[in-house]
């Protein structure tokens, strides 16, 4: 089957950048597959675009190459890198956190050489998606070793990702980020509940019910359920919670009752 | 040729979720061909969702498969059905009226069983386009058995689409929407006109003027005329009509002058 | 290899006329590789539209067919064009400047016959891009002779890009535009530097520095660099340059140093 590559940048769909990291792609490769995530990670907002990364990525086969661009520091000292992940992913991007979802144990991460590599030295000091991440991750889809696009790197930058943490029968979290509907997404994620069922939700000091589904609760109630990529997440029916309530960083709080039997 | 699908959905243009959709599409069926009707339905918005797909739907190759999903009640019992229309077009989405213009007279229609069926149980209670809806879209794609899917449905929930209401010389209609560049869709047919030529047209208490092409118009003129879809749009002429007069609901009368010989 | 087309318009992600215009291709191209530059070129502005494909159509592969349509004068008696740029790119769209930056010297540029040609006549008179352009496209890529498509023209409309000028030491010039992070992209090239380093850059009255890459100013300092499109770009690290400084038609200012040695 020929190359699959996934995109995710804030580049922002009006602007023509996106179409020319495919240019560069199909020049490379005329049968690639190449698939939107985004590019509507708000600009520079390297944290929304990991917690994008980290919900599509792994859906996608194995054999994919991901290109995510999110990258104020572009031009300047910053490395980039190729990240062969645990589970044998290969994403391209910038030193910057952006691939933090999949730098953890046993990741292997090459930066890629601007000058005298395998890889031309990019034309522009301002557009590395078109000029450096789409030519690596072209090379890679060809079965380029990733050894030989630069040396290994043992410190890649990672953003720290908020995690829950348990107080007595609570436990504490924080929103993340939102979605276009206005759901907010935390820091607490499914497996942390251990199999219990929340029986007390507080969001920045207003009560939410836990139900099963967006359709389970009434107009106007405040819920909480388990998102779609395994973390809990704060909504509104048919409305936005982002808007009513705000963003990222607001207080979350569940207080669990006795663990279901499976 | 390979399998043809296209989405349409409010999950935003900004999210991850029509990636996580195609991610499943490919992980089926790795030459699979997907397009994007759209994915900025106004959220929930299932009214907006059908008048898309009637305008989409149509210009695809019939073996095309169309997964449509704007789905408030995801996770609830709500159906989801897989429609195949009259002309043998193939749909999948959830059974809240979307599927409504392909619901005509010898549609047969199949709800998707969530239990037990060929399909695998949905993993997630809030994302059925991913886990249940793309499976569907992509068994079918493969040439499974509509009649496996699940049973028989007869009474699928169907909107009550406004239609043109002859009155002496007149046509009554209303707005449905409209599109991004501001222009009203109506609920008037260019059928209804019966070959006859507007003389007067009234929109909201406001008089605009037949014509042929947006360009006819002069700047500020509010103008009717026969929409790409068949349907009477109003318009103004480099401008939004919708953000001057308003949208849905908006009432348009037509008086016709006679029919023009053909 | 398949042919490979790229579509460029107002029409808004929001609407399904992209779709319908892809529904065309793919009917007569069942494997049709098509590239959305983007649908999102501001409503009805031809200019902004000649940016955008400026900037993307020379990444694509030679053989690649640009469908581009901002287009408000549809259905009135301005042409439809096929052009044939010096390089040999093959583009499709109205007449009506839109194609500005392939019309150079050696161009060849066919209008599309809408009555009695190798096109059928268009369906609609409000939706070019489906009815005529995207056959059009179809049957050149397909192999179809430019020359069958209707009559040569020699007075397509051009528009007037503003190009910078010299001043002693000064190069002047304008903003034409921003892109979606709000950097203003103006009516100066690299090769206008003519290797001379600019030592003193003025915006609209508003002093700004010269740098190498978004990442090298402060924040909230007023940046000049060279865009990854070749021209003189405004901008503010981590903001938008647009929002605090306007747009279009500002006036740049540039004093060059001494050229650089190679």
């Amino acid at each position: 089957m020929s190359p699959l590559f996934t995109l995710t940048t804030d580049y922002g769909t009006a602007s023509p950048y996106p179409a020319q990291v495919k240019a560069v792609l199909l020049s490379a490769i005329p049968d690639a597959r190449i698939v939107d995530v985004t590019h509507e990670v708000p600009a520079f907002d390297v944290r929304a675009g990991a917690l994008i990364l980290e919900a599509a990525v792994p859906w996608f086969p194995r054999e994919a190459v991901h290109v995510a661009v999110v990258d104020p520091g572009v031009g300047t000292g910053r490395r980039g890198l190729v990240v062969i992940d645990p589970e044998g992913r290969r994403l391209v991007g910038p030193d910057n956190g952006l691939l933090t979802p999949f730098l953890g144990h046993g990741a292997r991460i090459r930066a890629i050489a601007e000058r005298g590599g395998v890889i031309p030295s990019p034309r522009s000091a301002t557009f590395h998606g078109r000029d450096l991440f789409a030519p690596a991750a072209g090379y890679l889809a060809r079965g380029g070793t990733p050894g030989a696009l630069g040396p290994e790197v043992n410190d890649p930058v990672r953003l720290a990702v908020p995690v829950a943490r348990r107080e007595g029968e609570a436990l504490l979290g924080e929103v993340l980020g939102a979605d276009p509907f206005g759901n907010l997404i935390t820091s607490i994620r499914e497996s942390d509940l251990g199999g219990a069922v929340p029986v007390k939700v507080d969001v920045g000091g207003r009560a939410a019910r836990f139900v099963r589904a967006f359709g389970d609760g009434e107009r106007g109630e405040l819920l909480a359920l388990v998102g779609s990529s395994g973390r809990i997440e704060i909504a509104l029916r048919e409305a936005s919670a982002a808007a009513s309530l705000g963003g990222r960083g607001l207080l979350v709080r569940l207080v669990l009752g006795p663990a279901a039997s499976a």
